[in-house]
C-alpha cells in the first residue's frame, strides 16, 4: 500500500538533492518511498528570476513525463513559485502533481487564519503574490517579509539564516498579526521545528507541506480515483502530437536508499 | 503509527452512524481507526435550517472536548455547513478539527479548476456560499445546482438519488463548465465512485474528502507539531472559566469494530 | 403608532440589563418601548470566545421565538459578533431581527468613507473581519484597533476606558485615515458622545446604531410590509418539526418602566 | 420632535412633484414634513443619460445649499443613479443627504440575501453597477433585469408597467434566485405594495426606502450628532471660496400641505 | 496623417493653458497639433472639491460637443479625477475621450507592478481610490501619499514642490514597495523627468500619459474604427432631445502655434 | 523618429510570419518598421497546451535578448496567453515588451464597458481567465465564448471562421450584454473590420491592439524614458550569471520589405 513520490528540484544542480531527500524522508510516512531529481543539462542553479525559471520548464516537463511512465504515484515540482503545474497536469493522466506554495498555503489556512510568507528578496514578491491570488488566499495573507538573502545563501550559515527567520517571523506575529508563518522557499528547509517551538505559532516548511499533500493526492488517485480532471484546463494533448514536442527524459536522480 | 479519528454526525440521531462508519472505513487508511458519534440529547435529525444547526452547537462542542480528552487524533464535524469549526479549534490544543466543505473544496481545487456543488435545496445555498467565500474559493465556483431533495431523502431511494445527481452533474459539466463536482451534503455518500466513472470528472464525496484531510492533519499534528495556532482567532479560554461554560460529554458512539 | 423593541444581551447574566436599558431609552424615539432581556439558564457572562457564543445560541433563539409570539416589533441580538441572525430570521416571519455590527457598519458607511473598529482584544478580529466581508464593507475598513481590554473591563473604570478609546480613535483618524470610528463591542456604551465632540469625527456606538436600525425595520415591517424574505436563506421550518427542536422560552426581562 | 425632509427631483420639470409628494407622505412618519423640489431653469426632464445627469448637477447643489440654510433636517437626491451625493455632503455640515440606491440596497441587504434590480433600459446598467460596487453590494446582486421602458413611460400606462414589473420580478425570483427585488428608478413608484403581496418577496420601492433612511439620518444628526464626517472625502470648502462657485438657490417647491 | 487633440483644463481659468500647452507640445508626436482649452464662464479655478468639479460639468460637456463638431481627433479632460468621461463618450460618436487617471494607471501597469499615487491632500483620496477600483487597478495600488499642497501651490515654488515629490516618491519606493510612481494631479507637470532619473523608477506625469493615450485613441478611431461603443453605457441621446439640454459652446482656446 | 518593432510568433513554424507581417504593416504607422520572427529549432506549431507554450519559453527569451541587442524599440510576444512577459521584462532594460491580451484588454476597457473574448476552445479559458484577473479586468468581462476551432483552423476556411465569429459576437452582444468583443487568438486576424461594421460594436483584433500598444511603449521609452521598472519584479540578473543561463539567438526572421 505504499507510494513512490518524486521530488523535483527544478534546477540544473544536484547540490541539494541528497540533503533534501534525507530531510524529507525523516518527515514522510514509513511506507513512502521518496526519490529526488534535479534537471539534466546545463542551466540555472536557482530560479530567483522568472527568466531562469522558464529555462527550467522543458527539462522539468520531460522529467514529469518520465515520472508518470516510471510509475511514480505523485510528483512535487519543488520551487515556491509553483512553476509548470498546469502544464504538468496536462501531461499526466494518472499521477498527481503539486507544488510548495499550493500545499503550504492550504495547510496554513487550516492551522491558522492569517499567514505571513518569509521570502529571500523583494524581487520574489510579485510572482508569489500572483499565486496567493490564484489560490484565493489573498484575504488570509498577513504580509510578505523579506529576509534579505538569496536562495543559495540559506544553507551557507544556518545560524545566521535561523536568526533572520526568527526575527522576521516574530515581527510577522507581533506587527502583522499573523498566526502562521510560511517559509517561502524550499531551501529554507531545516529550520521550522526549532523556530515554531520558540515562537509558538505553526511555521510551515515549504518542503514538508507539499510532501504531505503529495502523499494524500497519491493515495486519493489510487483509492478514490481522484486525479486532475481532463475536461477543461488540464486537457491532454494527442500522444502523437505531443511526442513531436516533448518526450520523457530521465533526470539526475538521487534515489531513496531505503 | 496509526491514528484514531472521530467522525461526528452533529444531529440527535444515530440513524447514519453505522452506515457512514462502514462506508468510511472502506476508504480510510489501514491504520486509521474511525469511530462515529452522534449527539446525546433530543433535537434535530437534520440541519437544513440554520436554527437547527445552532441547537446542535453545544452538544457538538461537548463531544469535541470529550474527543480531545479521550485521545482522538483528529475530529470531523460531519455537516457540509462546516459548523462550529472556529469554536472547536478554540477548545482544543492538540487535536485538529476539520469539516466537509473545507476539505472538499481544497481537494476540488487541486484536481480541477472550476467546481459545482450539488445541494439538496435552494435554501442551503446562501450559507454554503458564505463558506465558499470564507475559503477564498469564489473564483473556482462554477455553480450551485439543486437536486430538489432533503437531507433525509438521499438514502431512501438510492436509484432516484443517483439519477438526480447524474443529471445535475452532467449539466454542471456541460453548461456551467465545471471540471469537478462536489456532493454538497454528507448524506449524499455512496454515489461518487460509479458516477465519476460514468461522467468522467472527479466527483468529490463530502465524507471521504474530510476523512483524508483529517488523516493528514492528524499526522501533521503528531509528526510536524502543526496544529491550529492559538495566537489569534483560535485562542483558548482559561480552563477554570471554560469549565463553567462547557464540559466534555460522551456522545452516542459507534465504534470501529476493527 | 409606537413600537416595542426587545434588546437581547445574549449572555447568562443580567449585569448590564438595567444600565443598557436606561442608556438606550435616552436615545430611543419617544414612542419606542424598549425591553432588555438576558438569557435564562447558566452559562457564559461574555462571548469573547466563539465557543461561548455558541452555547448562547439555543437560549437566544428561544428568546427570539418568545419575542415574536409576545408581539415585539423588532429584536436586536446585542453582541458585535452579530450572532444567530440568519437563524433568528428563519424562526420569525413578522418581526425583524438585527444586530450591532450590521447596523453600525451601515451607519458608518453613510456618515463616512473609511471606518476603524475599536475592539477589546486581537482575538476578536478574525470573526469580526468575516462579518465586515459578509456585509461587503471590506473596502470601507480602515483598520481594527485593539484596546487591550476584555468585555467586562469596559465599565469597571470608565475614565481609563475613555482614555484608551480616545487614544486609539485618534490614531485611527491620524494614522489609518479613518473618518468614522465604530466602538466594536456593545459594552463600550456610554462613551461616544463626549469623544466624538473631542475628536471631531462620528463615533458610532454599537448599542445606539442597532436601536435606530431596529426602529426603522420595525416600522418598515408594519407599514411597508418589508420583512425578511422567506424565499431563500431565511426559509422557515414547518411548525410541527420546529416544535420538536426549539420552543419559545421567556428570558430574564428588564422591562421599560415608561 | 418632527423633522423636515426635502425630496429633490433632480430634473427641470415638476411633473412628478405633486404625485411623489402625495405618495411619500402616505408612507412617512406622522411627524415628518416632506417637501418636494424640482430644479429651476431649463434642462433635462429625465436623467437616463449621464450627460443629462451632469447638467442637473449645479442646480441640484444650489438646492442642497438652500435646503441646509432653510433648516431642512435631511435631503434625498431623488434619482437611482445617486447623483452628486459626495458633493452634497461636502456642502453641508448639519443636514444629512442620501439617495435612492444607497437606501434601497441597504434595506434589501437587511431583508434578503440576493437582490435583483429592475431597470428601464440596458443603458442604465453600467452606471448603476458601479454604484452597487461602490456600496460593496456586488456579492448580493442576483441580476439586473430590463423592463424595456424609459423613465417617462412608467406612469403612462400603469397597468402595462405593472405587468412588466411582475414578469421580471417573477423571473428574478425563479431564475436568478433573488429573494428581494429593487425597483431601480424612482418613477417606478406606486407599484410595490400589490406586487410584493402577489409575488411573496419584499419589493423595495426606490422612493420609500430613501425616505425611511432620510428620516433615520435626520434624527441621528439631531439626537446623536451623527452627521457625515468632514475629515476626509466630505471636507468642506472655505465659505468665501465656495461663495464664488456656488450659492443657495430656491428650487421649484411643492410644499407639504399638512 | 496628423491628428488634432484638444486638452481641456476643466476650470474657469486659463492660468495654465499656455504653459501646459507648451509643456505638452514638447512631448507630443511631431504631427500632433495640440490645442488647450479652459472653460468659458465664471466658476472654480481648481477642482479639489467634488462640488466644484460638478459645476464644471456643463461647460466641459459643451466644450466636448464643440470639439467633435470642430473636427478634433481626440479630447483629454485634464483633471486626475477623470471627470465626465462617461457623459463625454455619450455625446460623441467619432472622437475618443480620455482622462489622466485612466491613461496614467494603464501606463503604470505596463511599466511596473505596484504604483503609488502622489496627491496634494488627503481630501482627494476617496474619489481617486474609487477610480482606481473602477479601472480594476486596486491590486496594483501600493499607496497614496500626500504632498500637503493644493492644486494651485504646485507651480508657485517649483523647488519646494520638487523636494516634496522627491521625498514622497522615495518613501513610496522604499516603504510601500512601489516600482512606479504616478503624479496624481495634472498641475504636478514639469517634474517627472529629473526625478525619475534621480530615483530610478518610472514617474508617470499625469499630463503626458493621457496625451500619449489620446494620440493612440485618435489614430485607432481613424484607422481601425475603434471608438467607444454605443451599445450600452455610452449610448447617445437623440439629437433633438439633446439639443434641448446641451449645445456646443466654444471654450477659451490657446491654440497650437505650430 | 520612426521605430522598429519585432513581432514574435512564439512557435516553431513560420507559416504565419509573412501574412501576419503584411496584415500588420497595413495597420501600423507609416514610420514603423515591423519585422516578424518565429522560433528557431523544432517544437510546437501552436500553443493550445500550456505544456507546448512552456517549450517555447527558452527560444522566445533568446529571441527577446537578441531583439534588444539588435536595437528594436519594442517587442510583442504574439500569443493571447501573454506568455513570458515578466521574464522578458527582466531580460531587457531599454526595450518594452508587450503581448496581445494586455493590449487588447486595455483598449477594450477604453472603448467599452464589458467585453467578451472569443476563444477557439474551452480548454483555453482557465489560463486566459487568470490573465483577465491579473490585469484587474474581471469586472469588465462579460463572457468567454467558444468558437469550437483550433488555432490552425482559423485561416483554413476564412468564410466559415467569419461566420462562427459573427454568430458568437452577436450572441455576446445580445445575450451577455457585451459592448466590445475581443478576438482571443492572434490567428483570428483578418476578420475584425468587416465584422465590426456589421455588428456595430468595436471588435478588437489581437494582433492590431498590441501593435498599437507597442508603438506607444516604444515611443514612451525613447521620449519619456518610461520603460519597465527594475526595482521589483522586473529586476535584471547579473550579466555574468545570465550569460550562463540564456544568450541572444537570432530567430527565423521575416523582415519588413519597406
Amino acid at each position: 500500500m505504499g507510494r513512490r513520490i518524486l521530488w523535483i528540484n527544478p534546477v540544473m544542480s544536484d547540490a541539494y538533492d541528497e540533503v533534501i531527500g534525507a530531510s524529507l524522508r525523516a518527515e514522510a510516512r514509513l511506507d513512502t518511498r521518496l526519490d529526488v531529481a534535479s534537471l539534466h543539462g546545463e542551466g540555472p542553479v536557482h530560479l530567483e528570476y522568472n527568466a531562469y525559471e522558464l529555462t527550467a520548464a522543458r527539462p522539468t516537463l520531460e522529467t514529469v513525463l518520465w515520472a508518470e511512465q516510471e510509475g511514480y504515484d505523485a510528483t512535487v515540482i519543488g520551487c515556491f513559485y509553483d512553476p509548470f503545474v498546469r502544464a504538468a497536469k496536462e501531461l499526466t493522466t494518472r499521477m498527481p502533481v503539486t507544488a510548495p506554495a499550493e500545499a503550504s498555503i492550504r495547510l496554513a489556512q487550516s492551522v491558522g487564519e492569517r499567514f505571513s510568507i518569509l521570502v529571500g528578496r523583494d524581487k520574489w514578491i510579485p510572482e508569489m503574490e500572483e499565486n496567493v491570488h490564484r489560490y484565493g488566499a489573498e484575504r488570509s495573507l498577513a504580509s510578505f517579509r523579506v529576509l534579505g538573502m538569496g536562495v543559495n545563501d540559506f544553507q551557507v550559515d544556518p545560524q545566521y539564516t535561523e536568526s533572520r527567520i526568527r526575527a522576521e517571523a516574530e515581527s510577522a506575529v507581533a506587527t502583522d498579526r499573523a498566526d502562521v508563518v510560511i517559509l517561502g522557499c524550499t531551501i529554507e528547509f531545516g529550520f521550522y521545528r526549532r523556530l515554531q517551538a520558540e515562537i509558538g505559532v505553526p511555521i510551515i516548511d515549504a518542503t514538508v507541506a507539499p510532501l504531505l499533500w503529495a502523499e494524500l493526492l497519491a493515495d486519493a488517485a489510487v483509492h478514490q480515483s481522484w486525479v486532475h480532471s481532463s475536461r477543461l484546463g488540464y486537457g491532454t494533448p494527442e500522444p502523437a502530437e505531443l511526442a513531436f514536442v516533448l518526450q520523457p527524459v530521465k533526470p539526475q536522480l538521487s534515489g531513496d536508499p531505503r
